[in-house]
């Protein structure tokens, strides 16, 4: 399937100002609904609008002017017309499914623009990944924007990953037509210390006239703050506190505040506008990562709106910052994000302002959802091989390559163990005295063994480590392809056998998620699009996912967000001590660090 | 004299990024200022701007990390820093100034960005003539920005041009390097009839990602003006009422409030903000014509904004319209328009919010202007001589290119009559039985006679007709270049000797406007450029337009205005009687009528 380019503006204005003058008729009017209007902040009662060529021709107290016999007309008394929603910011690999069945999970939940950064696709598969991803995001009969990936690797020289994006890349892929810009900038020591490369992936997309996204995800807002500003992100959504919001905002950037389905960042901030009084426009709401449980059981950009709501924002307010003020920071003012004429016609009907539900969406002057449903079809892309056969572990691998041996002669060692704190995202630099039998280091009580299973090039490399905080008990492991940022493979376990037996299944179902206890596979998510995604609908992963962490705690893990933490134990950007295919790094100091303590 | 382009942010993100973390210093420091933030709308005192490579390095509570020896330091203790303002929609040739003088104008009112549209010139001298203009606006130290003219002519078919703009013309002009958008699109009845000329202009100022100013300049808000929002025009300086601002607001336009030297558009309209409540983000202010004497004696955009903030706006409402809104909608919101990293740094110090007094101006980080003198360097552009020899009339008139013959044997004729309405740019299509003497039809008590002296193309063309309302008295006559939109060249007088030595002056100094009566000049300016500006100061046109405007009430004019009503007398697209090198328009049907009624 090829994407056919949603006709622009000027290819339909013709038709636009006919149907407005009455000469041609609408084919779709909408009427008597109360017209949210998010330029104002006002709501019209009784208002029409008429759709041609997919958007809005006409809005005013009366569109009959514009109706045809073959106009349909949609009913919308005594409800709110409002814009879809956007999402400014968000990774469409966290639902674990593709862009299609992302789409059609946030269909029904109003969701009509999003701005999507296929950060973690790039590490697996590289520039080719991220147009993959591009190309099945044009397909789909909502707007989803593609952010280019800035940081793969996210820790040069910590990590290799499948591929590397250049300043190159960067630079071709702004003349792609679904690119809107450069994804979150996440090497924010890089760009306050001028470095080289990242600037010219600034650069290369200021010139092209697009948005820098940014991630500052530190507290510090002094200088070190004042130069990642200089260096030209325009947005960011690492702000945790009022007091982030406020200094992005004062310095001319725009702060984005999320609500996903493990931050909880909008209460924090948003009381910049609601008790601070600042002006409003430069907040912008988005969710970051979505799992897909929490598209299937609770929404998406509408609970992040209704949540602004609960927490004292008011309601207009609250909507712009999920359309007009998103649609203006991406340059889109003229296009999305607002129900005038020109616009995409992206229209949620919906009864109550404050709760807000989506009974009706239309995208694109088409009916996509009713009552919750989904009604439009969410064109998949042709994955090639490519994609979908990215676990190359070079060999099957058995208990021996999760076998840690001792130093000669040892009874027991001090081990550095990577800390698990339940629900933060640091872990803690630890160390553990851990017995030897046979030679080989035990994990035992609260510590277990992680593994680094090298997964793209197929080297073969498996580098062992300890955790602790998991609460596993009983033989058992648990192994997964996505683990970010690199996306190899990380297996955590009691038991080197077990180990070796879910690192063979991934290998097996080409990438996923298993639990394997007492020598048998608890749950299975198979992801097999770069080891990432399913392309199965939500509703089936969600499932899956939600078999997978009960399996996690008929292990005996009792951990909030379990496999989150496990997710991320190879995040090796935050600290204190990750692990990566070249080793144990301590992100502290960005140095590597024996496993084993030398012997006094 | 060439211009070298302002460097991007990107290129100097290294220094900037340097500066702002304290690596490198500073060319210039402010301290100690009170910041004013148009993003939060907040008054932040006690602050530090660094400033490097003509951009903002950094601001905060202090600066002193980002000076070096070298640093300037610009005490602004006890003073406001605001940015440079911004005139969202005006014509530099209605000041009669060229780019330069004009530039040299306004710097001391704090003037640092103004969106151009020369559409004067583009009637004169075309395509070429826009690119003088815009080239001569390169040179200036502030950021002048060109909108390309759309409609040249004003009324196809209706008058000729000295050039015309082609939807091609405007294609190719989009690849200048200041060119921000289309200028006022005035052919309002076009777009709303689907004109194809109109919508291909559009189109390529659309698809070159730039902005469509609009010209909506009907009281109409019915579908007529739907028609003309869903033809893509994105603002609109046209509104004089309350009304007006919103329904612009309300479609998604942006709403452009004026005050000119004659326009008074922002008290009945700013209403929409300070009495309605509305979100003031898609509110711009602007000037759209000023004459010399305003920019000597009263001032420029400080002007407005004082004005505006009188009408009952909050100072930083009212600056935020004439900064940060006007930049959000040329996509410039990264560039200029607050005082924030990477922007230009164009800043204001001013001791009052309120009264706005501007005691110095900065503009790409140099001192242009302390208090009240303009202390840069504002080049000339080269003007060559087709832009100073404009005024081709085909031979020297005499007193007899200005009889008007009587049907033969007619002792009286029934004329058609423009008459001039005090106050007003519409006239009045009057009637007036006027005697014959020796075969010629007599101007009499309050008549005097008219002609449109064509200059682009020496055709030798003089088209007499008469007026009603200056009240002169008297032999005399007076003659201008300055004759919207086309720019022939108008002569008003009481006698057609007069008339014709008035006219020969203006084609001896090539342009301008001059008075004579009782066979002497009363009065001269010298308009050499494109007979429209001069490069002299403003200040020396200031005081010869003055004595020019005294000339007039000399020969025995009361008119309010009498200048701009003898300016406009030519502008084919205001009701209801015009005069063009083509005849006599009736504006009301768009047709031509003739001079003298048929002898009943």
């Amino acid at each position: 399937m090829t994407h056919t380019p949603f006709p622009s503006w000027p290819d339909v204005a013709a038709q636009l100002v006919s149907v407005a003058a009455g000469r041609a008729a609408a084919d779709t009017i909408i009427t008597g609904g109360a017209w949210v209007n998010v330029h104002t902040r006002e709501v019209l009662p009784d208002h029409d609008i008429a759709i041609a060529a997919g958007r809005i021709a006409f809005v005013g107290p009366d569109a009959q002017h514009c109706k045809g016999d073959d106009t349909r007309v949609i009913d919308a008394k005594g409800r709110y017309m409002i814009p879809g929603l956007c999402d400014g910011h968000m990774h469409i690999e966290s639902g674990m499914l593709t862009p299609a069945e992302f789409a059609r999970a946030v269909i029904p939940h109003g969701t009509t623009s999003m701005f999507t950064d296929p950060h973690e696709i790039a590490n697996v598969l590289g520039l080719e990944g991220v147009r993959m991803m591009h190309d099945e995001a044009l397909l789909q009969p909502i707007n989803i924007f593609t952010q280019m990936p800035s940081c793969a690797p996210s820790a040069p020289g910590m990590e290799t990953t499948g591929f590397e994006i250049t300043a190159e890349d960067v630079a071709e892929a702004m003349e792609w037509p679904g690119i809107i810009g450069l994804g979150e900038m996440m090497n924010f020591p890089g760009v306050t210390n001028g470095d080289e490369k990242m600037l010219a992936e600034i650069a290369a997309t200021q010139r092209a006239g697009k948005t820098v996204g940014g991630h500052y995800a530190s507290p510090d807002l002094g200088p070190a703050f004042a130069a990642y500003v200089a260096g030209g992100p325009a947005d960011d959504h690492e702000g945790t506190c009022e007091a982030d919001a406020i200094a992005r905002m004062r310095q001319g950037m725009r702060s984005m505040i999320r609500l996903g389905s493990a931050w909880y960042d909008v209460e924090t901030q948003i009381t910049a506008i609601t008790e601070k009084g600042l002006d409003s426009r430069n907040m912008i709401l988005c969710t970051d990562d979505c799992h897909s449980g929490t598209l299937v059981n609770d929404g998406h950009m509408n609970r992040v709106v209704r949540h602004a709501i609960e927490c004292g924002c008011d309601p207009l307010v609250a909507l712009q910052m999920a359309t007009i003020n998103t649609a203006t920071h991406f340059g889109l003012e003229r296009e999305i994000g607002s129900l005038t004429p020109g616009r995409r016609a992206d229209v949620i009907l919906t009864s109550d302002l404050k709760t807000l539900p989506i009974e009706t969406v239309i995208a694109r002057g088409q009916i996509v959802a009713q009552a919750g449903e989904c009604v439009a079809d969410c064109p998949h892309y042709d994955w090639p091989d490519a994609a979908r056969q990215t676990v190359h572990m070079g060999k099957t691998l058995d208990a021996s390559d999760f076998e840690i041996a001792a130093p000669k002669g040892a009874n027991a060692v001090t081990a550095n163990v990577i800390g698990v704190v339940e629900n933060q995202a640091p872990t803690r630099a630890l160390k553990f005295e851990l017995p030897v039998t046979e030679g080989r280091v035990q994990a035992t009580g609260e510590v277990c063994q992680i593994a680094l299973v090298e997964r793209h090039r197929a080297t073969g490399t498996v580098v062992n480590a300890f955790v602790s905080g998991f609460g596993y008990t009983g033989p058992m492991a648990m192994a997964s392809t996505v683990a970010h940022d690199s996306h190899h493979m990380i297996v955590v376990g009691t038991d080197a056998e077990h180990m070796a037996m879910a690192a063979n299944r991934l290998g097996e179902v080409s990438g996923g998620i298993t639990i394997f206890k007492d020598g048998k596979e608890l749950a299975l998510v198979e992801l097999p699009i770069a080891g990432l995604m399913s392309d199965s609908p939500a509703s089936e992963v969600a499932q899956k996912t939600e078999a997978m962490m009960q399996a996690m705690r008929d292990c005996g893990c009792t951990l909030n967000n379990a496999y989150m933490q496990h997710s991320l134990l190879a995040l090796v950007v935050i600290p204190e001590l990750r692990i990566s295919d070249l080793g144990l790094v301590d992100v502290r100091s960005f140095e590597f660090i024996p496993l084993l303590e030398p012997q006094s």
